[in-house]
This record gives structure tokens, C-alpha cells and sequence, in this order.
């Protein structure tokens, strides 16, 4: 941390701000430039070893001194997040999931191929589901994505089927040797969503519900972090940094879109996240085209574009009858759609070096 | 609803599109009109009355229409809330807070008085808090805010002292005659929650976390629902209508700064959220300088804004030794600081013919 | 284009919209439901056919009617652009654009092969220039980028050779038969610009100066419209509606990225800009993915994304010595790294059925 | 400017940076720690005295420094801009205005008395400017606004009267006595509109139109640089650094709100931006409520808060007949919302000790 002083200040300013830093535990060295002073800081500020090691210095402490009169600016060389850093773990993290129906019995999220998941927005019936699951799995995907426990924006929207949802995604699972992948929304939950599915999914709105994050922690089952609507490159890897500190080191980040001005896509849709989050985390990041457009003529674009760009995997919402579906028909692919698209990503994976994982 | 089809679509269009608007429960009457063609659509999307009325139409089908290829777009007419409406409850809501050092025992949230919420980000120590409380109650604060549970960016960073912050609280409103004002983050904290608060904040990052939500609707304690950092309007009194909804009418808006490209402010706060909220909402509307920007040079100005343009109550960061505080001292008011501010504040109240409550 | 009324309102509030309708040339058709009036706006508000033919009506009549307290909102039906819009010209437009160095002697943006322009940010000496040019000539760019007028946020920073920088573009396109795509930043300028480009480029900070807009407008010069860095998609139409209305067809759009919360690219590169373009819009659309990212580490994902998403042509900044450049250099490719990239954008343009023009 | 190398980095590293910047005519000091390397950096990069002092070095340098593999990031000491800067010119700026009718024949933006600039969005008639302006001197305008030149979204929209609009506004001065401030949209048109008005508004599209500023900058005419619509506070004094560096010291800077998520107001206005420019720059700052919300029932809360928080002086829309305004009807006020306007925001200043000029 480096702390810049007003071209103004005086001696006593350095000495307050010295003071400031040693209540905090920390150690400051002024160097008094021609036009302004700026002040080293040693001793770390955020993790500086294993997790727990920062003891009590307080993460805001930045905020504060830049809070002074005296202070112009306050500069942070370490980057607040260590385990979720390339900087620190340079080899790529893959994440393995277990999945009968391919050779070996599992695949690996963030390695040489590419995965799809793929199924409905919201588990709906046993008939939409088994259905959209055999088609899907015919296409290639492996992994089955079904909502049982949904956010809703409005509380009088379909808020999905509950555990009775999280049965029918398991009966798919055996049926099609597919693994599962679903949301869980509260921490009260981990445990039974845990019972039924393969891989955790944590939704954009709770990126930071650090109790969430704590719980799903705490278990050893892969999570799919996806990012929060508004969140920062920064304060996504935090959230990460608040899974894997628990001790479960199978973070999967998930691009699903930011928020921005424009209203004719759900959300904009940020692909240089891939490449980025690669140079500055070892974790597997996958993209989710359909929440992250909200438009079903956007979907296949954007993921070949997703792969193009280097994504370890795709997650794709897939209706049989989109203009049924009780929530978010306008971005479910239809089985045809679904169809055509597999080829197309195998080529493009192809032009890039990678191969796609179907059996 | 309204959906406007393409200028090129043909007959066949129309009729697919009344015919799922049928599959939804609902009737369309195309309209043909010299360039294109209108579908007004009857039977209400979004609650026609009581909670619950709406059965089970999706809130999503406007979307589903719009990703038709015939469709060009869809309008909607209703708002998707109903409770939190203006236009369905034109008298303002006021929300009661019993306050033991105030003239009659009640504070009321909404009516023509401002009231002062104040008090440190974070509960770090009895003495902290009782030094605290004891400034700000005499300059006039009649209701002390103070963290027991805090949302932390980083798995490092301080996240308060749990129930024993709690049994702080209590003991300082039952030693000044204060109420209290705290967060709470998750569902299965509400009841020990209640027990010690007699005002639930629910946090930005927790605004629409649904279950959480869900629970403090079922209780009938006054609810702060800060606006989500990157929520609409319209996002933000649907998240009210989730806790209307249950049953709890106890709901307070604080607008608290959404995120935009500024990054000198911590946030932007968006005072123009109070008078729109007024217009659109029935429900009362406070505000958080100390959040919203971040800078404690910021808060004095900011409040006097806030009070100008209308807001019902304000909470406002104070710490005795900001320089030290555990937390976001960089927003914090010292205690002069406060003392300077609420002389100020009541005369801009008074300019605008309000009065602020401090006995 | 509908009037919803309130709920409220009162047979004297419709009586007042009409005359208000009335005294903008237009006539309401009010519809009475059980919940609330809606009233039907007969006459385009917006262009009803050739560009001139909208006479004295107001744009913002929208606005004003939702401006009246009886007024809840007003819906659009059309579209406030019409040149530009897809619905009124189904076939893609394809923009021609002399080429000596490839066969046929011109190429066609918009058409079944993709375009490379590649080149430095800024000119900044011959040398710089001509070795750039002859490289990315070599590797299949047949369109020379190169500032000589450059936009700087820094009134202390390089603002380009200007004349002498077109000059030195000319010369390059006589050596290697590459066509010249350059900025022109203000009305005066363009004539020159004129003599020495082959496309005018109008920067992200000038996608609103109407009056170059219409000046570029009086030219049959192609034009590459970049959108403006917090530009809805709308906006963006609109601003090339500006030049197709002063008869200049030859308009090619160009996402380069907008502002967003994030600060660690330099802008948010929307991909999905480039099939939605495409959906609404019959102009071709292109990329800049230097500009769109502003880190050289994303240029080569993100070129690879843009051409799985569709784009039509890429500009590409390309420097002999980055570390050296007088502007930009941080999001310029070296020559290797261009080298490296060209058959990688063939391999993802030949997986979506596409090729790429390199002689 | 501190360069921070990556942990993993190399002293062949180290060498190669300190290489970059010596061929950027800059000296690097190394100073290696336990767990990075970071080099000091002397010798300014922005301008380091009088402007022109800074000679040939590249603003842009600290993005190219970052681009290296080996850098992790470059933190910035220095600030970008300097003639705008309160650190290096700690007074109040304030800007003389001549004005007729007031005692004394000026007013000072800037100073102890908050000043009122009222009138049309834009000149439609005699008839409809002078009775504006003769309605808002008489409640205490001072300052009459009023487009004859205006940016039009769509090009089928009312683009002004021109110079026969400049004409009626120095009617309406030498009538009322009042100044007269207009938008000027293009360097040719400087001189003309010189010749007519007091103050020239630079609008929110053309903040970055640097030709533009290039052409104000050789005037000593006050200039209102309105915030560009998605305008960092850094973009923003940059942009009058501009005008400042050309010899025009009469700058005033206006908010007139930002571009963010939220679409139910036109903008979001940013009200901290009045207190942080005060903070960081000497020049006056002033708002437009119209502008920076967009619709009629936000305008006097926001002026009232804009006066709260410092403001130094207001651009207020007023049309004696909004509802048949061309342009922007709906963000006028009423003659008598106007009248009303005025009592409460002198009660406002009043409150935070300060006065409105109104003769």
C-alpha cells in the first residue's frame, strides 16, 4: 500500500498518518519526493499466507487513510484475493464431476475439452424434463441444468418445484447417465440440494450472500459461482476467495452477464471476462449465452463467441416447447435450435485446438 | 399488455400468437392498423388484486411473445406490483417505531417530522457503542444503527460481533431511550434478530435474496429494504412487494447509492430516488449518505440534499475514532462532525416546512 | 404509439390528452377497460416514409404525454429510425470499398467474407507506418487503419500528425494497394479527410456531433459509425440514420466497446451488439477489439469471438514496437502476435462457413 | 507513477521496464521487497508545470507499461489535469458575468449568492421567449437560457431556429436586462454565437469535441461544460483543462446527470458531484435539474437538493405552455411552478447561509 500525501501537507500530517498506520498494526515509510510525499506501507494488507493469517487488519484501512485531509490518494499494490490468484497458483485448477455416461466416468471443467450442460430454465414436469434431458444428451450434452429452486423477481412468479424438482432432475440422472446441476438459494438448503445434485449452483443475486458462500464452502462439491449482475472482476474472486477459504477448492466462475444502459438484451453479455478471469485466476470459467442475452436469437451466437474466446464450458437453457415455459421462455433454445448448434461449436472448438466432450 | 407484431407478419402469425396467449390463460383482439398489427391482450399479467389473484400466469410470457419472430415488441401496461403502488394505496404509509426517549413513545416513519438514525457502522465494543450512542442521542438521533452482522467484500475482513453486538444494542437502547436499527443477513437469523431490534435491515446485497425476504414478511417488524446497488425502481418495490406480500406493511425504502462508472464515490447515491419514490410508492423513504458516497467530506452536504428533496429519515455513519474504526471509517462522522451536522439539518428541514423529531 | 392513462383518471383527463394530440397532429382513440383507459395514437410520430416527410411533429410528444399527472406511461410502436432499420429494408446492405490489392479491385463489407483492417493507433512517422502497413499487408490485411487526427482526453497528450499523417496514409496505400480507413473529428476537416481515405471513420466521442454526421452525410464516401461509449442501441441507429438521411448509404457500424462499473478492460466489448445488429439492422457491423478491450492479452480472444458472433470486418491496432508508441500501445498487437493471429481467424471464420479476404 | 511488477518477475524484467521508460524519457527506481519489486517513477507524467511543460511524454504510458507480462500494475501519484486542480490553485475561481439588471451590472458565478439561469429548452417563437423570459426575470431569474442551435437524438427531430434564435435571445437581453447563455455545437459557429450570448454552453454530447474546446479556450467568454453523459470527474476536468490551457479561465462546470441502469428518470442526477468538485477543483459548479432528470414532478426537489448540497448556481426549463413545447416539453416548468420554484429555494439557501441574486 502506498499512501500519496497533498502537495500541501505538513510534517505533522506525516506523523498523524504514521501513527494512523501503526494503530492498524502497520509499519509506514515516508520518501519526500519534489512535489509531493508518498509513504510505503509494510505489513500486508489482505491475506498475506494462508487464509486466517491477516489477523486483524482491517480491509478498509485504504478507505480510511485516503479519508484524511492530508491524504491525496491511497495506492494498493496486493491484490485482496490470494487463492483464487494465478499469481500465487500458476497452474490451471480443473474441476472433475462425475458422469456415467462419458468414458472414465468423470469430466474435468477446465481442461483440454469443452463441456456442455444444458436443459431447462426450471424443472417443470417429469415430462418436460425427461424429455429435454434425452434430446440434450442425444446432441452431446453431458451435464443437465434444471432450476427446482428459482429466484423470481416478482413475488408472484413461478418460484420452481422444490425438492419434488431436485427428485425428478436425480430420476433424469440416473436415466441418462448425466450429471446435475441446479441452484441452491440459502444456506438452510446445502444439505438436501447436496443429496440430489452433482454440481452447486450459486445465482447472480447471491454472490454475496457470504453465508452462502460459507455453507457451500464447507462441502466438497463443485460450485458454479456465477457472476453477481454488478459485481467487479475484484469482488467476484473475492467471492470465490469466500469458497475456497472454507476449504472446497472446486470453483467454477460462470459468465452471465453485467448490468449496463442497455435494455434490448437482459444483460450485457461481457466475453472478454473469459480470457481476462484465465490471465488472473487458475479457475475454470464457463458462460451461460442464455441469461446472459435473455434472447433466444442471441444464444447461438454468443456461444460460439463464449468458445471462441476460451470457455471451459457452456450453460444453456433448452425448452421443448419455449412458448410453454412458465419462466424465461424467450431464452430457452428449442430441441431443433439445440441441434443445430452442437456441430456448429464443434467446429469453431475445433478452429481454436480444442474438442468437445459428448461421450 | 400490448404486443405490436412485425410490419411483414401474416395471418398465420396472428393466430399463433393468440394461441399462446390461450396456452397462458389469456385472450388477445389484433388490432389492424394501415402499418402493422396490435394485440391487446386481456386478463391482467402481474397481481389483479389480492396477492395471490394472479393463479398461474407467468410473469415472464411478455418475453416469451417478444422472442417470437413475428413479434416486434411487447408493451406492458400494468406494473407488476401492486401493494407497493401509489396507485392502488394513495395515502402515504407510515411506519411506527416505538422509541422510548421521544414525546409520546412512537416515532412515526413517513409523516411530516425527519427522523435521525445514527450510530457507528459496526458494533466493536461496548465502549464504542455506549460513547456513540450517548453523542448522538444528545445531539438529537432518536434511533442508533449499529452492525452486529456485516456483509464483508473480502473472507478477511471484519463481520461484527454477532449476537453479543446484538446484546450491545439492547443494552445502549435500553440505557439512552433509543430504539435500534440493525441487519440482518439470513433467513434462519430473523428470530434472534427480532429479539434485540426493533428495526430489520435488509442490505443491498440481500435484496433480493428472496428467502430472507419471505421471513421478515412473516414477522411485523419495521423493515429498512436498502435498494440493491444495481436495482431498479421497479426491482426495488418488487422486492418490497415480497414482504408486503406476506403480510408484514411495516416496509421503509432506503436509498443508499447504486453503482455506475464514477468510481471517486463509493457509490452514486440517487437523490432524485426520494421524490420519484414518493410519486410511485405509497411506502415512506430514508436515506444513507454514508453508504451512498463512501466519503465522509460527502455526508454533511448530501444529508442536507437528502432532507431538501424529501427523505423521511436519515442513517448516518458516526464513529467515535474513525481513523480506528474496524470498518468504513472512511464514511463515518467523527462525533464534532455530527454535532456541526444537525443544526443544519433542521434548518433545511425548516425551509422546506419540515421539523425533525429529537424528543 | 399508446397513452396509458391512471387508474385515477378522470373523463376530463382523456378530453385534455386529446387536445393535447390535437394541438401536435394527432389523433387519440381512447380505449375503456375495467381497470384503466388506454388511448390509441393514430398518425407516425417518428419518420413515416421518406426522411422529411414527418413535418413539424414533435419527437419528444412521448415524453410531454408522459410529462401530464393523468398520464401513467406512453408506449412506443415504432421505431424512431427507419433508413436504418431492417423492417423497412429486409436484404443487407453491402458497402463496396476500392481495393487495388485484391482481386476484382474492390471488397464488400457486409458480404460473405470477413475484412481485416489492421494498422497503428496513431501515424507517427513514416517509418513506423510503412513497416506496419507492409506487415499486416503481408498476413491478409487488405485495409490500412492509422490515426492522423486523434481524439486525447489529455489536452497534453498527442493529438496525431494531422495532414502530413494523411499524407503518409496515401503514400502507404500507393506501395502496398491497400485501401485507407481514417477519423475525421470535425465538420471543416472533411473535405480533406476526403481527398486522402477511402473510409471515414467517426470516433466513439463524435457518434453524436450531428453536424459531422451530416457532413460525412453529403459525402458518398463510406463511413465507419463507431458507437458512442454509452450509446443504446437505438441511439446508434439513430446516429447513422443522420448520415443515410443526408443520402450517403454507405454506413458501417462498429462496436467498440462501452463504459460499465468495470474498470479492468478499458471498455466492455459487447459481442452480442454484433448479432443483434444484425437482427434490427440491415447495415453491415464490424469490430475493434483493441478498442474494445484496450489490453493487448484480449485482442486475439476477443478478434476470434467477434468472428464466431458474425462480425463483418475487425480493426485491429497493430504497432512494430508497442512499448514504444506514442498513444495506445498497450492495446496494439506486436507484428508476430498479428502474424500469429491471422490463420487463427481463418480457421474460426471457416468453422461458421465464412473466409476471409486477404488478396 | 509506481510500476508494480509481478511476483514471479525477473531482474532481465526489472531491466526491460526501467529501458521503456527511459525511451520514454522517464527514471525508474527499483526498490524490491519480500514479495514484489516496485519501481518508483520520477520525472511528471501529466503536466508538470506551466501546460506545454510536459513536452513529448505520452499520457498513455502507464497503460503501456501494464500491457508488459511482467508488470502487475501501474499506480498513478500524479493527477492527469492541473489548471483544474484545487491543489495547485487552493481559491475559489469565481466567473464575472455581466448583467444588466442586477445592482452593480455583474454577477459572480462562484461566489457567496446562488444565481438562477431560467428560460426555454429551446427558442420556438417571439411571442414564446419573450413571455418566459419576462415571467422568470420577474420571480428573480437573472440568467436567460434558450437554444437556438440544439442536438436532436433523431434527425427527424426540431434542430433550433439558429442565429434567428441568438437574435430573440439579445432581444430578451437588452428587454430584461438579462444575460443570456446558449449552446454552441461546433468550432465554426463560435464566432457567431459570441457576437449574441454571455455565457457558451457546451453540451453533454460535445464535452469530448476537442476541437471545440480548442475554439471556446481562444475565447475569454464564461463557458457552462456540462458533464458528458457517462463522464468520469476525471474526464470531466480534463475536458476543462482543455479550455483552460488555451488562456480562457472562466470555467464553469455543470452536472446535469449521468447515464446508468435506471430508465424511469432521463438521467441520474449526481448531486455528490457539487461537493466533490468543490473538493478537488476551484471552479464553480452549477446543475440542471431538468436535464439531469428529465421530468417535470423531480425538478424542484432536485433544485432544492442541488442548493442544499452547494450548488453555485441552476439551469431551470421553463415553457409557458410545456404541452406544446417542440422539444423537451416534458422537463419544463410552468410559469407557475416556476413562481413557486423560487420562494423555497431562497428559504434553502438561506438554511446553509447563503443568498439568491435576484436584482
Amino acid at each position: 500500500m502506498i499512501v500519496v500525501m497533498k502537495a500541501s501537507c505538513s510534517e505533522e500530517n506525516i506523523e498523524h498518518v504514521l501513527t494512523v498506520l501503526e494503530k492498524h498494526g502497520l509499519t509506514g515509510h515516508p520518501s519526500r519526493g519534489v512535489e509531493r510525499t508518498v509513504i510505503g506501507v509494510l505489513g500486508a494488507v489482505g491475506p498475506s499466507g494462508a487464509p486466517g493469517a491477516i489477523g486483524g487488519i482491517n480491509p478498509t484501512i485504504g478507505e480510511t487513510l485516503e479519508s484524511l485531509p492530508c491524504v491525496d490518494s491511497v495506492l494498493r499494490v496486493s491484490k485482496p484475493y490470494k487463492l483464487a490468484s494465478r499469481e500465487f497458483h500458476p497452474e490451471n485448477t480443473t474441476v472433475e464431476v462425475p458422469v456415467a455416461c462419458v468414458d472414465g466416468g468423470s469430466v474435468f471443467i477446465g481442461g483440454d475439452a469443452v463441456v456442455m450442460m444444458a436443459g431447462p430454465c426450471t424443472v417443470e414436469s417429469e415430462k418436460q424434463l425427461m424429455t429435454t434431458a434425452e434430446a440434450v444428451r442425444k446432441e452431446g450434452a453431458v451435464i443437465l441444468r434444471g432450476g427446482a429452486f428459482k429466484p423470481s423477481t416478482s413475488p408472484y412468479g413461478f418460484r420452481g418445484l422444490g425438492e419434488e424438482g431436485l427428485r425428478l432432475l436425480a430420476k433424469a440422472r440416473s436415466e441418462f447417465g448425466m450429471a446435475v446441476i441446479t441452484e441452491v438459494m440459502t444456506p438452510s438448503d446445502v444439505p438436501m440440494v447436496c443429496e440430489y445434485a452433482d454440481i452447486l449452483q450459486i445465482g447472480t443475486r447471491n454472490m454475496q450472500n457470504y453465508m452462502l458462500l460459507d455453507e457451500v464452502g464447507r462441502t466438497q462439491k463443485p460450485v458454479v459461482l456465477k457472476r453477481g449482475m454488478s459485481a467487479t472482476f475484484e469482488e467476484w474472486l473475492l467471492a470465490a476467495e469466500y469458497v475456497l477459504s472454507q476449504g472446497n477448492r472446486n470453483v467454477i466462475l460462470c459468465e452471465r452477464g453485467i448490468r449496463t444502459f442497455e435494455k434490448m438484451t437482459r444483460n450485457t453479455m461481457d466475453i472478454s471476462a473469459i480470457p481476462l478471469i484465465k490471465q488472473i485466476s487458475h479457475l475454470p470459467i464457463i458462460s451461460d449465452p442464455s441469461q446472459g442475452t435473455g434472447r433466444r436469437d442471441l444464444v447461438t451466437p454468443m456461444t460460439l463467441a463464449s468458445v471462441a474466446a476460451g470457455t471451459d464450458a457452456l450453460l444453456i437453457e433448452v425448452h421443448p416447447n419455449p412458448d410453454e415455459a412458465l419462466k424465461d421462455g424467450a431464452q430457452s433454445l428449442t430441441l431443433d435450435q439445440f441441434q443445430q448448434l452442437m456441430p456448429q461449436l464443434q467446429a469453431v472448438a475445433g478452429a481454436i485446438g480444442r474438442t468437445v466432450i459428448t461421450k
